[in-house]
């Protein structure tokens, strides 16, 4: 696909690295500048990777945990990898929560009937097969809601709540349905947790507690939140009809996939590349994070065809459920407990696969300045940039465990939250040639960490 | 809402026009430039457009002809009017089709099942009870599908052409149906007619043909027709399957509102301001064409605030049926046939309500001379430019009856095609300070062809 334009964009990058200075690297580093310029011109003149994904995608649909589209998924992948011809494939089986959307609907039926585009959050109870009826309470925080406990009793409550950013505004996703039935709501609506799409809800995980009774909760989208509050706000007296479905199955059979390149010379030193193959079941997960799956995959899968096995094992792991339960991760955590002193570094990418500027990381600073070294490396791809912190959901719980220093590339993602959790997850939001930059930026810097004389963090000759 | 905000804005265009060297204009325009300069202020400093198009789309939803939303909509519009103390308020009967949507889906049942996003295009007939359920053939052309005739036979045909502009390509939802049934499909799929959305499909009208069997025809997202035309690109044998209710219903009443601001000296001699009050059934109309309703309304209403009477009457139009049917257009054609000659200028709204950079105006050379100078007084809200044709299809029958000079505001519409014929097409979509200026423009063009002492496209003296 498009192999003039790979060709065409390979020479500019060519051209720029001919054109600018050379950077000063420290003389450990000198020999891998072949290495990763093989690595960036390889991955940045192919389309490996986003046809994996238009595969993934158009083949399985979502992967929720639970779906036959995730078992497909990593039937599939294990399949593609062997065939890659990595030295370890296998699955890691671990159960996983099953939860199912079923039929769900919101309407508005006072002042006027009106159906309002919504989705159920993941992990919510369902309502009664007849639904909630009931008048809404509209809200801007948690704040508000407080004040105003003895009008949430019995109604619905919508927490009309501008987006911040994600982490400063996912607590009323997370926490919204908890707050509201402490106050007698008998169902909780958030304004989606992302900026304004085009009538795009956006669902995502909410929290219960063993104290608080459970209620269903919902998001709807940006402007249907906001047109309701400007309703409440003249003096409608709003009803609400919610019907859910939701409910949790028995846990379901999945798995977390390993793929390994073993190391030459130190093969129990691991330098891993994580993402999630589950994703939530709307859209077809392409962003979230099926593209993360197939760059930190296409990144191992470069050093095999370009012949760059390093002294240490890269292990590619297609976590599963990090949606929705984390059990991916806390199995890692678990199975590798012995083994995670041996964990030289993790890296995930989840937050969408545009071009990245470098990379989040967090380590000591050795390490540090060795990761800066390499990323200094990348500058035809304009990725030298090396961010205060780095981590991700998957590898969060090991990283903890083991101290492990761990890594993200650094991307702009505001796109991402746009189509986050939505129905527009598609690889038509995943841009070829961000996707390509993003493997090559993976590629480099975990070949290089894995391959370098001195363990990452340590300085040369210190062990 | 927003005042401070208004000011400030206000204040710039003063200082930007007190800045500017002040444009020579014709002797017949001077007087023109202080009542111009109150409207632009007027228009620009207040938010009753804005704030009457969110109680329009909140208060009734979509507005599509037949429905009570509409009929509703009519009756608010008229007493608003009224309340603004314009001369004339009345309601011309027009009798509308009904199309009833009614419920509707799209299944991938083959390779797996999977829920497509779709609508149903307006005026299709709808499918049996129990759907449509067939093989799909993916062409990208009118073209391809003549040389792939033997395949269509049975099939739903999926036209996954790529957008090219909104005129470029809507043949393919006007007449898809037609060319597909000509070789024996059983219904049709649309890729929307937009450019990519948020997994966002587009509906709009269709055109059966007397000698050609009626299918039933739908528009899906971008992202679906793309990944459809990719597994049959990969040798996939798809199946889909189609259900949708939609039917006509009888002929529903509803009605042309009319206002008029009557002309001190020439009443008889009307300036049309025109928009289109009817919608799709999906999103609230608040682009299309809500927000040009409120703006030809304001940019009169403004007129009689401000105690600007012009000459000749301003005739505010809110038109019935635009999108399936123009009952309203022709209603008002046949109605007024004998006052068309007497109709100075009709002007539309219908193409967005974002800051115009001046006028579409088709006209004789004098008239366009004289619109042109009238449009270099707009140069504080940068709307001077005067393009080569003007219209809308709302006017359009009269103008081409009366031989009526015609305009409408020029703006950039590639959002407007965005949203168009979408559920995202509401409120939040429209900025209130373009809105404003879309008004600004409007009342300023209107006053002056309403007052100014020749006719527009006369020669003073010459009558």
């Amino acid at each position: 696909m498009r192999p003039a334009r790979r060709i065409a964009a390979a020479l500019a990058l060519v051209i720029a690295a001919l054109a600018s200075p050379s950077a000063q690297v420290p003389g450990w580093l000198e020999p891998y500048r072949e290495p990763v310029s093989r690595l960036i011109e390889a991955a940045t003149t192919s389309d490996t990777a986003w046809e994996r994904l238009a595969e993934l995608t158009d083949s399985f649909g979502h992967r929720l945990s639970g779906s036959q589209g995730l078992a497909d998924a990593i039937e599939w992948a294990m399949a593609r990898m062997r065939a890659d011809g990595f030295d370890v494939v296998r699955a890691d089986p671990v159960k996983v929560p099953h939860w199912i959307r079923g039929r769900e609907s919101l309407e508005m039926v006072e002042p006027r009937r009106e159906r309002i585009p919504m989705l159920g959050l993941g992990m919510s109870v369902g309502t009664p097969a007849e639904g909630i009826e009931a008048e809404l309470l509209v809200v801007s925080s948690f704040a508000e809601l407080e004040r105003r406990s003895e009008e949430a009793r019995g109604r619905i409550v919508l927490f009309d709540v501008p987006y911040r950013g994600y982490s400063q505004t996912v607590a009323y996703r997370t926490n919204g349905a908890v707050h509201a039935a402490r106050h007698g709501a008998v169902a909780v609506l958030v304004r989606s947790i992302g900026p304004q799409g085009l009538r795009t809800p956006h669902t995502g995980m909410l929290s219960y507690r063993p104290d608080v009774p459970p209620i269903p909760a919902a998001a709807i989208p940006v402007e249907d939140s906001k047109r309701l509050a400007r309703m409440a706000a003249r003096g409608n007296r709003l009803r609400l009809r919610l019907h859910m479905e939701a409910r949790l199955g028995p846990d379901a059979d999945s798995a977390n996939v390993i793929a390994e390149l073993r190391g030459r010379e130190r093969p129990e030193e691991v330098v891993v590349l994580a993402c999630h193959l589950d994703s939530w079941d709307v859209g077809t997960g392409a962003s979230d994070d099926g593209g993360g799956c197939v760059a930190v995959w296409e990144a191992a899968r470069l050093m095999l065809a370009l012949d760059l096995r390093p002294r240490r094992t890269v292990r590619v792991v297609l976590f599963t459920n990090e949606e929705n339960g984390l059990r991916g991760a806390l199995d890692y955590r678990r199975r590798y407990a012995g083994e995670l002193n041996r964990h030289v570094l993790m890296i995930e990418s989840d937050l969408g696969v545009a071009a990245p500027t470098g990379f989040g990381f967090t380590g000591n600073d050795t390490a540090r300045e060795q990761v800066r070294a390499i990323a200094s490396m990348l500058a035809p791809i304009d990725a030298v940039h090396i961010g205060p912190s780095g981590g991700g959901a998957d590898i969060g719980p090991s990283v903890d465990a083991g101290r492990i220093p761990a890594m993200s590339p650094e991307v702009d993602s505001s796109e991402y939250f746009r189509i986050h959790h939505t129905e527009a997850d598609t690889i038509e939001q995943v841009d070829p040639r961000g996707l390509a930059r993003h493997v090559a930026a993976l590629a480099a810097m975990a070949y290089v960490v894995a391959d370098m004389p001195a363990r990452l963090g340590e300085v040369p000759g210190t062990r």
